[in-house]
């Protein structure tokens, strides 16, 4: 949708009115929405008399470079980490509010592509679901603020720490895509230390999947309200990588997380089982159900055992690897 | 509460996880939190099977110096600029998400002195709400970006869109007190272009309080429900000054807001009218009501008239200021 350069306008030569109708052209009703953007704030539906919400940054620099990621790719992305953190506490997200700092030099089609990235990645994962506010100031930086809002149709929110011993533990979703596109970027679309434009036509099937994965992750939203309803006893979403993730699961429930190599070996991209355990980004739901209860869509990894000294094993032997940090990891580059 | 500076770590020197703790450790717990921080997103109850829903974001440069606000004036002006969106919808806030982008080199005990900021502008402003969320990223810029959420109280929201000719127009709050504290910063606390730390000392009453208002907004977020409850037609709370925003109004309406020239006077800071026509950042409340009521705290300033080919008039005069709109106006220093 990027129009030639000459017409495409810079956000800062153009009134904040004219960027918001652009992106609100673009955004689509929500099917919660009392009230949608244009006011002092939007009134969204709560059926269950409870909301659950969460809020989730993109910084350019440790987490996108703009030579990388297309405004679509932010878009989708930046929807796609917030929801699934709705979908992971068993709710249904019924919409985003957005808070955009933007350079003045940046087009208003990649603001436009942006919003469009927002729809797609709503209406592909969680339909009903859409940007219903936000705001949009001018910076140094760009930079990609969400807050994301659900509804748990009348359930209990599904927390980390009600795994108990017994328990099947369980994964929906990709372990290692996600790191094995971001280490393809670095790998491949870089000219010394600067990130230069992708060449999809540079690689096979499975790079241009890991490379998706990482741009415009997938989490398999509608799973988080079927785990819940299923009766799962633990939920959250795996940004941060299993190691880690895995780990503040068990240590909120008390529990130790007895994974099982071969399944863990089933489920890694590439048969990247080091990858799998440490690479972040996927957002798949690591979950945990009462004995016999497994979900279609669902991938059992182990069981839950009473607390050791490790909080997650693998055959029996503790994980070192720390999973990626971008707090802690990022190198300070842009 | 800053530590000596040999004592106060550098958030790029520090975990996230501590930062984090050190953070919640000064968040009081609000009132209708049902699942609070610490796990993939939070839950807040919604008594009114809805949920008011919004987001504004401080961005360091066109919203703030670090120079002249400190830590905890941050926070508390991040909470009262969301809560007054809330308040303008005629609902009671319940909870902030506050997503923190920081500089590597921001000491942890401004990031904790925001944190009592947020705690006590809420305590302050809407007692019952409170951090429910959020998230914290490192950045080369520092940012605020904040979603206020509330409760309606089975009422219906109280839009822009309807104020209807014969309406009483009032406001609760206060014109053009922030616009002076800014004017002031500028006039005598730079040196060169430079923004320097204010020497409060050399202030007299009024001008410490312009400051105040400046830093610490103290919008009258109590009077956002009070004013629904009464039957307020349209309401909107007043950030980009009086000139911009009761235009949106009257546009939003389709009518024209006739304003008496005498009760801006009354109202306006320091006797300056123009000031209190134009500058922004004072979030008080502009309301329209039906004929007879106005409810205590709100001051009548005009009436609904069928819509002129102007908005606003004054006296019969058409508004030429255009307000200030740090989108616009922003001149790029930092």
């Amino acid at each position: 949708m990027a129009s030639a350069p000459d017409d495409d306008q810079r956000i800062g030569d153009i009134s904040e009115g004219t960027v918001l109708r652009a992106i609100l052209a673009r955004t689509a009703p929500a099917a919660n929405t009392i009230l949608g953007p244009g006011d002092d704030a939007a009134v969204i539906a709560a059926p269950s008399r409870s909301v659950v919400a969460t809020a989730d940054t993109l910084v350019e620099g440790p987490d996108f470079r703009t030579a990388w990621s297309s405004g679509y790719d932010l878009g989708w992305k930046a929807a796609a980490v917030n929801l699934a953190d709705i979908a992971a506490m068993g709710a249904v997200p019924t919409g985003l509010l957005v808070s955009l700092a933007v350079p003045r030099s940046t087009r208003l089609s990649f603001v436009e592509q942006m919003a469009d990235g927002f729809r797609e990645a709503c209406a592909a994962l969680a339909p009903g679901c859409s940007v219903v506010g936000g705001d949009l100031t001018v910076s140094e930086l760009l930079l990609i603020a969400v807050t994301a809002l659900g509804d748990l149709d009348g359930r209990d929110a599904v927390t980390r720490a009600g795994a108990r011993p017994g328990d099947v533990v369980a994964l929906a979703g990709e372990l290692g895509a996600a790191a094995a596109g971001l280490a393809l970027l670095f790998a491949r679309f870089r000219a010394g230390e600067t990130p230069v434009a992708v060449e999809r036509s540079e690689l096979d099937a499975a790079q241009r999947h890991a490379l998706d994965r990482q741009l415009r992750p997938a989490p398999p939203i509608a799973l988080g309200p079927v785990a819940a309803e299923a009766g799962a006893t633990a939920m959250m979403d795996v940004s941060d990588g299993l190691a880690l993730d895995a780990a503040r699961l068990a240590d909120a429930s008390g529990v130790t997380l007895a994974l099982d190599g071969a399944a863990l070996d089933a489920l890694a991209f590439a048969a990247d089982r080091e990858r799998a355990i440490g690479g972040g980004e996927d957002h798949g739901l690591l979950a945990t159900f009462p004995p016999g209860v497994l979900p279609e869509g669902f991938h059992r990894l182990g069981v839950v055992t009473a607390r050791a000294a490790d909080g997650v094993l693998v055959d029996g032997a503790p994980i070192t690897h720390a999973g990626w940090d971008p707090y802690r990891d990022w190198d300070g580059a842009l």
